[in-house]
């Protein structure tokens, strides 16, 4: 465990993830059957991370739980061109992060991600640390299924619920407004939770419903998996899978912001793309029926009021 | 044909685009032995585009020649960033765009793009007409045969010679560096050759130069299709070319300007996205063997004097 300097108890924030990442690994390896591969890495200018991940599992046929750790000692103008006052400044961002891509195409994909950005006070000036959480958790289905887009909201406002009752309607909106594709005129899935910048209740609340919103994942996705996986599916399905897996592609690389900063700044590409799926296919001008089951999906993913 | 006022014959690129179109269609109708199906669109805003694409060809996978000719009554600020003086005027952009996604992983796939860009002077006041061109051609092989390499590269100085000798050389350098993917540290092909903002040497050579450009696609690639097309491949080579269309993928999505700025500005995703290949794969650390077929596209890639 490494301590850093500051007046924030972010050793805690770490101790966490780490633990976080470990309960949804070992969730996983028991609902899928399949363990993991670890990749473990280091940044040649200051922290690491432990990567997670499956490719070609039963259950999962692509995904990744990543824990990542870095630090720097002057923070570049472009990672803080929102609080110029914390450009120069030592600094260190953790987190985990999450994207599951399973096989069966009635079983939705997911993600989550939960982390901390900490810019540290120097000595000697008259000034304190800042810090920010920022997190989330949401659904991308292929088919269309109630039952299982209520569930999911359902647990992430319960989550959400300790700590007043506007954070679900508010960070349910965020999630719907951030995982938009413009140029389709159509969102990524169904939603869930979304919200970054979060240091207004103080270091301590906004760390809890962090934790809230990570802890919430396991029950908000494998009842899920449970009721889908043993859906028979055929090359019908797969294809469509595939098809709308293309949406995620195009998403995570021209709208993802933590996707682009990473790419952009030297991040660790291979680590970054695991969000990808195992496969994605482009047909041109593809409109099923809407009377299928494939044709439902359009309207299906309109946000609405799940809970 | 619509004849749109201002001093600069653009009717004539027009007239040079649709043939264009026409040449390469037939051309590539006759090496495939599929028709191209055609989808004609109109731009509420005005202007439209022809549209001529294949998906599951024998020999083409998936692929587009497009012709498109938009215009507009107010340039916005957006679209002339680096010429502020042009905000305002009436404009309009026309352009031939052409990707190929063979089915045969040891036919490179190959991308060719000419366009003008045309802002008009505005009535009593004292300007002309501002314009530019801008083009280019490069291939992306899976499979490394420097003899290809050659070829297309040779036809391109060819076809540039007439214009002086440094064209070639400058083009085939910006190509390389266009089509770059910083987070890979990797080219996305072998090259080519790429040019934008072209005006200087007057309206006439400009479209001239952008002419050779457009009529030496055919040349430069049919007979790099001949050659390999008979080739034999099984699953290695197919996944080894889904695992490359990831890195095409990637590219337009993240650094193509045209893509990203067509997707952000309300342009016809569906066109757009043409250039997607059919299918894409993405490996977490895939690292062939440097001593095998697939390992040795590496070193290929990096780009050097092809003729």
């Amino acid at each position: 465990m490494s301590t850093l300097p500051g007046a924030l108890d972010t050793a805690s924030v770490r101790d966490y993830l780490l633990g976080l990442q470990a309960r949804i690994v070992a969730a996983l390896e028991q609902a899928g059957g399949d363990a993991l591969r670890a990749d473990d890495w280091q940044r040649p200018e200051g922290g690491g991370g432990m990567s997670r991940l499956i490719e070609g599992g039963r259950l999962f046929e692509r995904g990744a739980v990543l824990f990542s750790h870095v630090s720097g000692t002057r923070l570049p103008p472009s990672a803080s061109a929102h609080r110029p006052e914390l450009a120069g400044r030592s600094w260190q961002a953790m987190g985990v992060s999450m994207v599951l891509h399973p096989r069966n195409p009635y079983v939705p994909t997911t993600h989550m991600n939960v982390r901390l950005f900490h810019a540290l006070a120097r000595p000697g000036h008259d000034e304190s640390d800042a810090f920010w959480f920022g997190g989330g958790l949401d659904l991308t289905p292929c088919y269309a299924f109630e039952e299982d887009a209520r569930h999911f909201h359902g647990v992430c406002r319960d989550a959400l619920a300790p700590f007043g009752a506007d954070y679900y309607p508010r960070y349910k909106r965020w999630c719907d407004e951030y995982f938009f594709l413009k140029h389709r005129n159509e969102a990524r899935g169904i939603g869930g939770v979304f919200y970054d910048d979060l240091c207004e209740p103080g270091f301590d609340t906004s760390f809890a419903l962090t934790r809230a919103v990570g802890d919430c994942l396991l029950g908000a996705y494998l009842p899920i998996v449970e009721r889908r996986s043993n859906t028979p599916y055929g090359e019908r399905e797969r294809a469509f899978q595939a098809y709308r897996r293309g949406r995620y592609v195009e998403f995570n690389l021209v709208y993802d912001r933590g996707t682009l900063f990473g790419l952009q700044s030297g991040g660790r590409t291979e680590s970054i793309l695991l969000s990808m799926p195992p496969t994605a296919n482009w047909r041109y001008d593809y409109q099923p029926g809407p009377d299928t089951p494939e044709g439902r999906l359009q309207s299906f993913l309109a946000p609405r009021d799940w809970v």
